[in-house]
C-alpha cells in the first residue's frame, strides 16, 4: 500500500473548534486557472476626502459631522443590521417556521484620521490604541449585550466599501451561530479534558513546530490544521485569557507588534494589500458575563480570500457550498511564506 | 409596544434542515453601495471553439479527445479533489488533529455540444436529457459511494473557469458536512413528528402561498423562510421521493420545464445570465442505500450570489464569516420577482 503523504493524498480533517470537516486537496493547486480575475485597486486613496463619511470633519449620512479625530473613532452605523428596539415576531405556529428577536446594536470604529494607510502601515502605538479600543467597546456594549462581534472587512474583495481604515462592532442580545458552535465544542472539550480547547491546541502547536506562522512572548499565530481558507490564520495569546479587557498592558503592547507583523507577512506574501476578514471570539458577555466561562479562550480568525496572487482568489461555491469545506493545499503548505522576509521597507509596496 | 412587521424589524430565523441560524435586516436594503461592483462580461462566447477542453472535438489537459458528442457527455475531471485510491492518514495522536480518508471520483457534465447557451435557453427535452444523465451518474457512481454531489457553478462570479454549460459531479466515501446536517435534521423530525421534514415543509409552503416562486403538477419551487442569499431557492418534488433516480418520466419531463421557468425568471430579474450555484440533495447511497432513508426528501437548492442588479453582489464575510448569515431582504419580500414577466423572448436579452 501507498504511504499515506498530506501533501500529496486528499483526506478530511475535523475542526474541533467549530464542528467541521474540510477537504484537503494539495494535487488540485497544480490545476490551470482560467477563471475570474480580481481587479487590482490601483487607484491612489487621498488621505483625506471631505465627502468621504469616515473621515474626520466629514458629514455622514445622518447628517452628524464627525469630530477632528486623532486616534480611533467610534460611532453608530448609519445602516444597522441590528437596532437596539425591534419588537419581537412572536410565538412560532409551526416548528419548521421558528423566528426569534434580535436586538442589538452596530457601531463602526475608525482605525486612523488618515484613509490611505492600514494597520500594518500604521505603527506599534497607533496599533495598541485600536486594541484598547476593541476592549473598551467590548465592556461598554458587553455590560449589555451577551455577544460583541469586533470584525473587519479589509478589501473591496471582501465586501469592504470604503477604504478608509476601520473595523465594525455588531453586538446582539442572542449568541450567532459561530459562537454558539464554538460555546458547545470548548465547553464539551473542557468537560472530557479538563483544560480549555484551544490553551491545549496551542501548546500543540508549540510543540509540534509544523503549522507556526509568529510567535512572540504573549501570543502565536499559526495556520490551524482545520484551515479552510488558503493562508487563514488563527491569533491566540500564550496565556488563559477569556477577553480582549483582561489583556494586560503588556500584552497589549506585544499584539500589536505581532499583528503588525503578521498583517506586513499578508501584504508581502502577493505584494499588494492583502484582503481579508478577521474578527475577534472571546468568552459571552451580558447579563450572564459572571457564569464560569473557563472553557473560552480568547482568539481571532484570519479568513483571506487570495490562492494563488493577488488577483487570483479561492471560490468558495459549489461543492463548498452544497457538500463541504475544500481546500487546495496543505495547512502545512502554508508554512512556505513563513520563510519570506518580512521586512521588506512597506515604501517599496506602496509607492 | 411596536406591532411586529418583518419587512422592517430585525430578527433570526431558524434553518431547520441544515440547523443554523440567518439575521434577516429588511431594512438594511435601504444602504447605499460604493463598494465593489462586478465585471459585466460581455464578450460573446462562441459557439464551439477547439481549444476549449470541455468542446466536441477538443483535446483536454490529459490528452485525451474529446467525442463529437451531440447530447450530454460526461467525463473525468482532469483535476480532481477526490481520487479513488488516496492511502489512509491512520490513526490520531491526539483529539485536536484529527484526519480521515477520503476517497472519491469527480466528473464533468456538459449540457450541451455548444458553449453559447445555459439551461434556460436549452429546449425542455435537451434539459431532459440533462435530467436523465443526473440520475444515471446518481446510480453509476452511487452503487458505490454514499455520497454523490452533483452541482453547477454558473458563471465567473461563482468561480466557474469555463463558459461551456456543464456541472460537476463529486462522489465520496464519506457523508460530506452539509449532508451531515441535513441527514441528522431530517432524521430527528421524523422521528419525532413521524413524517419527512421536507414533505410537510413543502405542503405548509403550498398553504401559505406566500413565499412559492413557481408550482407545477409534479414540483413546486420556493423561496425558504430561512434563505440566506437574497434570491435562494429551494426546489422540491411534491411526491416524497428520496433520491434522483426514483423520478419517473412524467416528472423528469415536468421538472425539466419548471427548471427552464425558474431559470429564465432568473435572468430576466436583473437581464443578465444569472449566476448561481446549484447542487441535488438526495438520500445517501453506497453499501448502505438498502437502509431505511425514508426522513430524506429529494431537493435542489439554488444559491446565487447579486443582491441589488447584475453587478452588485451580496457579499458574505466579516459578520458572516464571524458570527451568522445576515441577509437584507426578508424572503417574503423576494416574491416581487415572482410578479415579472418571465416570457421576454431570449433574443431581447441575449442579442
Ligand atoms: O472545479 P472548478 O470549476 O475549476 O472550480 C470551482 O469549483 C470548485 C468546486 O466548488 C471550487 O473548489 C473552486 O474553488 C471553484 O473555482
Ligand atoms: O457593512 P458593510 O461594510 O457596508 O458591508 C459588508 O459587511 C457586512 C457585514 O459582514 C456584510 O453583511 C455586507 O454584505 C458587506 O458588504
Amino acid at each position: 500500500a501507498t504511504t499515506f503523504r498530506a501533501s500529496e493524498h486528499q483526506h478530511i480533517r475535523y475542526n474541533p473548534l467549530q464542528d467541521e470537516w474540510v477537504l484537503v486537496s494539495a494535487h488540485r493547486m497544480k490545476r490551470p486557472w482560467q477563471g475570474q480575475v480580481e481587479h487590482q485597486p490601483l487607484t491612489t486613496v487621498p488621505r483625506h476626502d471631505p465627502h468621504n463619511p469616515l473621515c474626520p470633519g466629514a458629514t455622514r449620512a445622518n447628517g452628524e459631522v464627525n469630530p477632528d479625530y486623532e486616534g480611533t473613532f467610534l460611532f453608530d452605523n448609519d445602516f444597522p443590521a441590528l437596532q437596539p428596539d425591534a419588537p419581537s415576531p412572536g410565538p412560532s405556529d409551526h416548528p419548521l417556521f421558528q423566528a426569534e428577536a434580535a436586538q442589538g446594536v452596530c457601531k463602526v470604529m475608525c482605525f486612523h484620521p488618515w484613509s490611505d494607510v492600514t494597520l500594518p502601515l500604521m505603527s506599534v502605538p497607533e496599533i495598541r490604541a485600536v486594541v484598547d479600543a476593541w476592549a473598551s467597546v467590548t465592556e461598554e456594549l458587553g455590560a449589555q449585550y451577551p455577544w460583541v462581534q469586533i470584525f473587519e472587512n479589509k478589501g473591496a474583495m471582501m465586501g469592504c466599501s470604503n477604504p478608509h481604515p476601520h473595523c465594525q462592532v455588531w453586538a446582539s442580545n442572542f449568541l450567532p451561530d459561530v459562537a454558539q458552535r464554538e460555546e458547545r465544542c470548548q465547553r464539551a472539550y473542557q468537560s472530557q479534558h479538563g483544560e480549555p480547547l484551544l490553551v491545549e491546541y496551542g501548546r500543540q502547536e508549540l510543540l509540534r513546530k509544523e503549522r507556526l506562522v509568529l510567535t512572540s512572548e504573549h501570543w502565536l499565530v499559526l495556520v490551524p490544521f482545520w484551515a479552510v481558507w488558503p493562508f487563514q490564520t488563527l491569533l491566540l495569546p500564550r496565556r488563559h485569557v477569556r477577553r480582549l479587557p483582561e489583556l494586560t498592558p503588556a500584552e497589549r503592547d506585544d499584539l500589536s507588534s505581532i499583528m503588525k507583523k503578521l498583517l506586513t507577512k499578508y501584504d508581502n506574501l502577493f505584494e499588494t494589500s492583502f484582503p481579508y476578514s478577521m474578527g475577534w471570539h472571546g468568552a459571552p458577555t451580558g447579563s450572564e458575563a459572571g457564569a464560569n466561562w473557563d472553557h473560552w479562550q480568547l482568539h481571532a480568525h484570519y479568513y483571506p480570500p487570495l490562492l494563488r496572487s493577488a488577483t487570483v482568489r479561492k471560490f468558495m461555491v459549489g461543492y463548498e457550498m452544497l457538500a463541504q469545506a475544500q481546500r487546495d493545499l496543505t495547512p502545512e503548505q502554508v508554512r512556505i511564506w513563513n520563510t519570506l522576509d518580512p521586512w521588506i521597507p512597506f515604501s517599496l509596496l506602496f509607492p
